[in-house]
């Protein structure tokens, strides 16, 4: 994996303690969020056709999303079997029969 | 992928604006963080060696995941290929031989 | 302080280090945030005028001024003073007469 | 109420719709949390002893503090007496002969 990598070339690994991970993704949670802060319906509409802002939320989002995978490398997790088997529990729990445009997730 | 499935069966797409999802992401990493509240460095790693701990660790991190690739869905974004160069540009900004086990990502 | 009270009364001060009140104000909001989830502008509207929803939005919105307090009560802050200083730089910041009606806190 | 005053005279209210406001508190929370991300205890320690980490601290919660009170304000909501009646609650929950030195907020 790319992120191991990354961390092992700057031994970068022995920080990484779940406890402070967790608080990395909240922390680039919010940094995400904030983009939106405020924002109407409409310019939440005009901003996602905007490239120069869609470029900030991918960098937002790339941080949160490097932020899960460096906790799934400190705790040996697999996080696509993690999501697989989370998906199954929520097609049992939202069926989408009754659930079909009605629910969210 | 298995989210942007699971997300049409329903007709789910249509609530999943980046805004709600960006709040969606922040409350999940909320609740992953909860896990790790009050805990001294000790018992955060009694916590990494708890099979039924590390259980809900997963959980969490799939819900946080899950809203990531939600979000990726939404605005048509390639995670993986945000991932490959946010890590490319912290390889320039923290070059190996100047951070090995010296700085935190 | 009320709170200083119900904490000594218990012993808990000791628990408070400022770091784990910071992720306890964090979770709370992310609480808090959780009601508004998914919500459209119309429908934010309704939640202010139910009477329901604002007894759960005052709980949580307390949670989160509480461990505030805890955190000013565990660091020796006097809060009205902090937040007068930072109102005083935002007046500096953002001029009435430029900002009025145009600009967001 | 001084936040009052300061959101009166910039024609603010109106922007101030709970949902956003909610968002606005869990930002600021994680800005105030990102202080503290990656210190072990004994950091955390000399953090609180340390004027100028200090100064930041105050800054960021009375950015929270500040929220929250706009917050109230938008819903007229009377945050001591919310605060009061969860301190109540709090005292029945959690009685102080039973979780005093024990238990965590």
């Amino acid at each position: 994996m790319k992120v191991r990598e990354f961390l092992q070339e700057r031994d970068w690994e022995k920080f990484h303690n779940s406890k402070d991970l967790a608080e990395g993704i909240c922390v680039e949670a919010a940094e995400l969020l904030q983009l939106f802060q405020w924002m109407s319906p409409d310019e939440v509409h005009r901003f996602q056709n905007d490239p120069a802002k869609v470029k900030q939320l991918k960098e937002e989002l790339a941080d949160v999303f490097i932020y899960c995978l460096s906790m799934a490398n400190a705790m040996n997790i697999d996080l696509a079997s993690s999501v697989m088997r989370k998906l199954e529990s929520n097609r049992k729990k939202y069926p989408a029969e009754l659930y079909r445009g009605k629910a969210r997730l």
